[in-house]
């Protein structure tokens, strides 16, 4: 859960969110460490609750030849892991009760128990929420956004931190442009307007369309 | 934003955040009675960002004869309230900045700039996320979570948290079910696997479907 109130005990918790910051990026550090050490690419992935990050995973793991595992972030259920796992792609689940994304220390356990193969492509699948993950680094080598076109035009707008913590932010859900008002090239505008480094690329990963664009950018990450 | 973390502050983070709540309860409760006493129901409205919150509160705008005022919780920008404006509906914006919630601190501060009228019909829409704003009584008469029908079937598992503080799950966006995988009985399962008190209403807020059940919710609560 999180802990911005202002209601008094405001200075208490930006100190206390400072410190749980601090401490987290060291252990994101040592994380980022452990992982070139071991050539492993890890991807953190985050969105909107449905936003269709699983299903992105499936289609990849069946579609790509490298080595690749999985972990898997989740309030509660391991739902997720077991459509991951019936791939026959190695996968961990974390479940976070009331907590509202992943940190460092949750993703080093994860690891531990995981044991992905060196060189592999690690994909870190964070807690369905546009907010929070945005400030808890993990170690990753990349951040991908997952939006869908039925969530609306508007969203890197209205939850700028997160689209601002992204070097990718994937466009999902195309195959529903037809039945949904969702303008593609004001959503790029909105996302270069809060950050002009990110990559935006439109897919289905329902349908299959573009998804060569997607593999092209795990090559090169 | 959110501070558990897990990395050596946990018994720290977790007495700030009992405290937090604790004092968000007392600031709920006086708001609780206050709005009693100017007979104002207030409806908080959660959801995932892009499940249509906004949309159904536009087309109720329209389409129903009580008085009525929103307050608006985003991130950032006004970009919903001035939907809500167009509408000609007294509406205030909260923004929280990078925080994932609104708290009872918030919506005094915008009840008393938006100074809704006496038996009034008061509106809170929710920063979009499925996870923090669930623990956070607002002194709100009902809470409502609105959930999509293109984020799939398995939310309430998933988030459980929130679809446990629902006095009404609103199924939105039924005109897309020809285009996407969702089963509304199971989700409906679901719903009533953590929530056995909830109600559940399937309708479109943007087609219209069902939306008088939603009016009659409205009327009762």
């Amino acid at each position: 859960m999180c802990a911005t109130c202002g209601c008094g005990h405001t200075h208490e918790v930006i100190t206390l969110e400072q410190k749980v910051l601090a401490k987290n990026d060291e252990l994101a550090a040592s994380n980022r460490a452990f992982l070139e050490g071991q050539e492993i690419t890890a991807i953190n992935l985050m969105s909107s609750p449905g936003s269709g990050k699983t299903t992105l995973l499936e289609r990849t793991i069946r579609e790509l030849t490298r080595t690749m595992a999985v972990i898997e972030g989740d309030q509660e259920t391991a739902l997720d892991a077991d459509r991951i796992r019936s791939t026959g792609c190695p996968v961990v689940q974390i479940n976070t009760g009331a907590g509202c994304h992943l940190d460092a220390a949750m993703l080093r356990e994860a690891i531990d128990r995981l044991q992905p193969a060196r060189r592999a492509l690690l994909f870190v699948e964070n807690v369905g929420n546009l907010v929070c993950p945005a400030l808890f680094d993990l170690g990753e080598r990349g951040r991908v956004v997952v939006v869908s076109v039925t969530e609306g035009t508007d969203k890197p707008l209205k939850y700028p931190y997160m689209f601002a913590a992204a070097d990718l932010v994937v466009v999902n859900k195309v195959d529903l442009l037809p039945y949904v008002d969702f303008d593609l090239a004001a959503c790029r505008a909105y996302v270069a307007s809060v950050n002009p480094k990110a990559e935006v690329l439109a897919l289905s990963a329902t349908r299959g369309d573009n998804l060569d664009s997607w593999y092209d950018w795990l090559a090169a990450v």
